[in-house]
């Protein structure tokens, strides 16, 4: 509890703060205080000494205690202050930033894509590694490497090699927090207003966003069952750089295919345009091996590998990583300083130890168990509940899918869904240009066991069904398109 | 160890991407390479397989294996890309970027200012406290909300108006990776380039650098005993928004007193600047209570208060917040889920159950009692080593002190003492235009115990008579100066 010399003081602050008490005015005695509140005399007494010491008042010696001239008394009723005018950069990260309205928390039935089922995760196994490090623990007393703890970034190193057939040094590896602050520092070490960059259409909107609060001119490129359409990439030399997501693009879940990634590699090099291959969901894959990355099958130079341990482990945990180029390694890990001082070290060190010691390569095994049998059973559930309505292009990896389903809005869908207890992502936001006809749905299927993906899919039916307008289509007029071509091309720049 | 398929595999397809094998080429039957290599027939089979199904190889039936036409292939020998041209930002960012010299890690005298006794963090509180929220957890399979976890933002919203006289409601508080974070994130959200902004001068080189990146035209203004002098403003409305630490300020430890801070809110309301209230230190105060901060005193609404946990609890805990004006919240909010999505969330967790049981109160208590000990042990130490040509003006916060030595250059003093186990840290770079003659140093008592403290000046001493130029000066002649003025005044806005 506050002492009463506290209130006291706190209450002839306010008086000298608010004009109420003025420069040279003669405070109260501590007696006649003291009886005027109803408190002790010293009560009084050690609040006008706090008010000394601070030089809230003044005492002459003999005649009393004063109310210091503390300059121009702010204002009696301050306003409060106009919001301030915000810079180019905020008006272009905000220009389109009536967010999705986020569905919300604890619904039963909860379709958010890229959760993962934290009681997959070997939480014991973390809490004891964490536990060794707090317990050596010198390190945790100075700031570490703003580039990443070194034994992690040597064992991503090894990782990425293995898995992803990149080529790479260990001091080619810098640590961030995740793939968004990847983009956020490329984005300001290489845009300029006006710089051409090339997104995927759809694609993945905060990506897209980071970059064009630089001022980026965003050049979106259609997007079809193999990803990026490389024959449709701009005229070489024009752009300054190209975003992708290869492996499972987003949000379609193509896998690109290599000869288109030899292609974008080739459009790179003649363009001298850098390429940030976002690989976020490469780890989780369920059948063969994946086309090795961008960056391993790269002979320019001109990748930036992004990869994150957020996906697979636990969202908020906030540690990933970029494989960049030599010669951007300095000016990075520079700009990663200056934004933040660089990522929490007590998780690098429990992450370095996780993969040193396997149980990186376990937690894997288990989660692409897991994830293999809840995509093949939302599959199942969708085509039970809803037939030929629904369209899901295959996809191989990742945590969830996307579906298109003819005949009915996507908004009304998600609000009839919502109504059901079930919580919807639509596609919509990803386009750049207009969405095409029908909803679009990302449905994450990493934390939803049988029960819940059976129960949910058949609530997702009713609404369909209660929102759709009209007449369903005609069984086989909408056989699964092989493009997710907008209605529109896509307006070019125009963000 | 890697399979000898792979190996064989491997080899193949590095041919094919040198250009070695050329597309439509047929390649070698199974049997004959397997010969060729030493390796079983099935070895060869299996890794075209692999090829065969990525598509670098092509089978035609009855006529043997092809390598496919994967486009134009990439040149032989490829050139390592030149460094991508930096944007503005970057130039701006790196101007000055001849990173300060950093000591090596590992010396047994080191001075690091800024950083805590490891062993006096509760560490098994701190792991327990992980423990307990890895164990709920159901929360950490999503992302958290961008601005913080709410039960911090509350804990750190009670904190404030507590200790630090802040006015707020937990809606203004939001969570960052330190407060370097928060000056970045403000610093794109408000400066257009050309902005004038004040600086201390000297000040916090690195908040100064994150401002001038984003395009502000800086503006110093010279620092004395008493932190900023205030009636060294420029002009109202000039300026966009003004960086100050007032508390303790950065590197003299000086302490605004109160009439200075009212000018200082007085001089904002009248230019509609925002004032960016750095309070790193305010938490380790050793004599008296502090002045409450600028966030508590303003009422203009027009201070944004910055704190952090790092200082106190240990450094690569990148948790940090900032109390912002009402119209700032969304806009700063949407900065920082497009920087980096949000904070760690585990020790966000761990950190709101720390200050709300307690632990934080007594892990203060136990810091402040440490923490003057150790300053007061350093500057008997100084005394008795350096007697009069070290001056160290008085502060009774944080966990360093600044010393002037005169008669010595700062770089040789460095240099000399590296050579006797001894990491300093000078001051120069905190200055914006020339450091005064003699040597600045700040000194960190934080994690060095008595011993340790005794043996290290001991030998800065020893480093100060070799590096010394000429005589010392004459007793008496280098009185403590009230002011930190450079010998020139610091270049406006040169940077």
């Amino acid at each position: 509890m506050e002492p009463i010399y506290r209130r006291v003081y706190e209450q002839v602050r306010s008086q000298i703060l608010d004009g109420r008490l003025s420069p040279g005015q003669r405070v109260p005695a501590t007696r006649a205080l003291a009886d005027e509140l109803g408190v002790a005399r010293n009560t009084v007494a050690r609040a006008y000494e706090e008010l000394l010491a601070e030089g809230y008042l003044v005492g002459r010696r003999g005649s009393g205690t004063y109310v210091a001239a503390l300059g121009t008394p702010p204002a009696q009723e301050p306003p409060v202050a106009a919001a301030p005018a915000l810079s180019a950069w905020a008006r272009r990260a905000f220009a389109d930033a009536e967010a999705a309205r986020e569905p919300p928390g604890g619904l039963p039935y909860d379709f958010r894509p890229g959760t993962p089922d934290w009681d997959a995760f070997p939480r014991t196994v973390w809490w004891r590694l964490l536990g060794r490090r707090l317990r050596q623990g010198a390190q945790l007393s100075r700031y570490g490497d703003p580039g990443g703890y070194p034994p992690l970034r040597e064992a991503i190193a090894r990782h990425v090699a293995a898995a992803r057939a990149a080529v790479c040094r260990p001091e080619q590896v810098v640590i961030v927090n995740g793939t968004q602050q990847a983009v956020d520092l490329l984005g300001r070490l290489l845009v300029e207003p006006g710089d051409e960059v090339v997104v995927e259409d759809p694609g993945y909107a905060d990506a897209r966003r980071a970059l064009a609060a630089y001022g980026a001119r965003l050049r979106p490129v259609r997007v079809d069952g193999e990803g990026l359409r490389t024959a449709e990439l701009p005229e070489a030399g024009r752009a300054r750089f190209v975003y992708v997501t290869p492996t499972h693009q987003f949000p379609t879940g193509a896998a690109m295919p290599l000869e288109r990634r030899l292609a974008l590699l080739e459009w790179a090099r003649r363009s001298g345009a850098l390429v940030l291959e976002d690989d976020a969901y490469a780890e989780l894959r369920y059948a063969g091996r994946p086309v090795e990355s961008l960056q391993g099958l790269d002979r320019g130079g001109n990748v930036v590998y992004l990869g994150t341990f957020s996906t697979v482990l636990f969202p908020p945990l906030r540690i990933g990583y970029a494989v960049l180029p030599p010669g951007l390694v300095a000016p990075f890990t520079r700009a990663k300083w200056l934004a933040d001082r660089g990522t929490d070290l007590l998780e690098q060190q429990a992450l370095a130890d996780f993969l040193a010691e396997g149980h990186f390569a376990r937690h894997l095994r288990r989660m692409r168990r897991l994830g293999r049998e809840r995509r093949d059973a939302l599959l199942d559930a969708l085509r039970r509940h809803l037939g030929d309505r629904v369209h899901a292009p295959p996809t191989d990896t990742g945590l969830y899918l996307m579906a298109r389903i003819d005949g009915v809005e996507e908004r009304a869908l998600v609000d009839a869904a919502l109504e059901r207890g079930v919580a919807l992502y639509p596609v919509g936001p990803s386009y750049v240009g207009p969405a095409p006809e029908g909803a679009g749905l990302l449905l994450g299927f990493g934390a939803l066991g049988p029960a819940a993906v059976e129960e949910g899919v058949q609530r997702l039916a009713e609404a369909v069904a209660v929102s759709s307008r009209g007449t369903p289509a005609p069984l086989g007029s909408t056989a699964a398109t092989s493009t997710f071509a907008p209605r529109r091309p896509g307006r070019a720049g125009s963000r």
